[in-house]
């Protein structure tokens, strides 16, 4: 069986996540007790590597002992922040600046009055704490335009992105609110990493056999990665190391598609070009 | 022959053209030399009407007499306005306040280093008034989406529209502006009079013979009435007064609609519809 592979070349590590991932390896070596609130980024394997180098994730600030503390990638909210202030921590503030601008911009436009609509995932540990930094009473997030119309009356709306939604997404927000109100002001906080991902994966999903994408169950960007690339090749796999591979996926396979998210280290991705590459021998 | 005749509730006068008027009229009382700069609003009979009280219009600043000086309801340019502060004329100002809070808008965000884009025809009055108000070097005129693309690279957008503009083609901007800067801010500034009128012409121009639309031939919201209903019922005709119109339209006709523009006064529309009635007797 000769098997052919495809690499995507935008797989892997964004710009926030290599610089808060070589931020935790550089503390290591200068903090004593370093300790993380939250996983740093959303790579299993990547945490587990810092675990067995004394890195320890707490959930919250009160148990984190003496020592310093690593901000992850995706940021705190601003009430975290105030409390690991409050404990004299030592900071290691990785959180990637294009997030610190959106939670930047909706302490700006919250404090100059604007109601907030923050266009992301209620859920996603990045947008609560965007939200965090705008008066609770103003601020709301919406997942997407339908979502728009839920919203009481607001004369002066603030508008932000969790960085890694769609363009799409945002205009048709950013449209749906003009119609509501006197004044919107949009800040365009959306990272192009992830669409620069997502097309170039969606391009070699429609010329290869199978496709895979690696990354953390838990990462968002690879879950909606893989989902994208299902939906133009079935025969696609999220997993987050080589284990996760089944030698059977190959019968009667060509090409092979590979990409990864954006907390995906470029050594998980090496060890399944690698598997991939033995099955074709 | 019997007709049926159906007026739009919403013909003639908007908020902005009847101020202006009604300021005319008691300035002409106030006043012993009043003239205007411009037609002080889109209707040749009311102008010839206060041009019989005496009201003379001029195009430039410099050719006004001694006197007070009435503002058209588009507004005029930043620099017109400080050439009659500096010829120490009596002003009344009849400004439209949507179309004054459109100026004053645009001032601020040019001041707080916004580039500007005005969604509007470049050769309207209220538009040229508008983007006086913002530095030259960085403010643009666009009539629809397809113009955005022409603009040069800005950071920051500052955007508004003309007052008659429709709100889809502003979102449309709005939408392309987004993905070429970091921030826009938008101040709606579309007065719904515009739209409400269109929406009962429309509704009206749907179950007609024949529609007539009253205003001024250089009355651009009165082109544009006619146009959209001459989409719907071919039998449109736009027309300045009952003058204009030609009895052998109404052969065979049943069922007459009449609606007016922004500028058109109740008088003109009256003359229309005793003239329309009496072909129906």
């Amino acid at each position: 069986m000769s098997l052919d592979i495809v690499l995507a070349k935008s797989a892997g590590f964004c710009f926030g996540v290599k610089r808060a991932t070589k931020m935790a390896f550089e503390a290591v070596e200068t903090h004593d007790h370093l300790c993380s609130l939250g996983p740093i980024i959303h790579s299993p394997q990547v945490v587990e590597m810092l675990s067995d180098q004394g890195v320890e994730v707490f959930n919250d600030v009160q148990d984190i002992p003496q020592g310093a503390v690593i901000i992850r990638s995706h940021g705190v909210s601003a009430e975290e922040m105030s409390r690991i202030l409050d404990r004299d921590l030592i900071v290691v503030d990785a959180t990637c600046p294009f997030v610190k601008k959106a939670q930047e911009d909706v302490a700006r436009l919250s404090s100059e009055g604007y109601s907030i609509v923050i266009v992301g995932e209620l859920e996603h540990p990045e947008v609560q704490g965007i939200v965090s930094y705008a008066d609770s009473k103003r601020a709301y997030v919406v997942a997407n335009v339908n979502e728009v119309s839920n919203l009481p009356r607001m004369n002066r709306i603030g508008i932000v992105a969790q960085t890694t939604q769609s363009i799409e997404n945002l205009r048709e927000v950013v449209s749906a609110c003009l119609v509501r109100c006197q004044e919107i002001r949009v800040y365009n906080t959306i990272c192009d990493a992830t669409l620069v991902r997502q097309n170039e994966a969606s391009a070699i999903a429609r010329q290869v056999d199978l496709m895979l994408v690696i990354g953390g169950y838990n990462s968002a960007n690879t879950t909606r990665l893989a989902q994208i690339c299902k939906e133009i090749q079935p025969e696609t796999y999220h997993i987050e190391t080589a284990g996760d591979i089944d030698s059977g996926w190959f019968n009667g396979t060509g090409k092979v598609g590979i990409t990864a998210g954006a907390s995906t280290p470029r050594w998980l991705i090496d060890e399944v070009v690698s598997r991939v590459a033995s099955y074709g021998k």
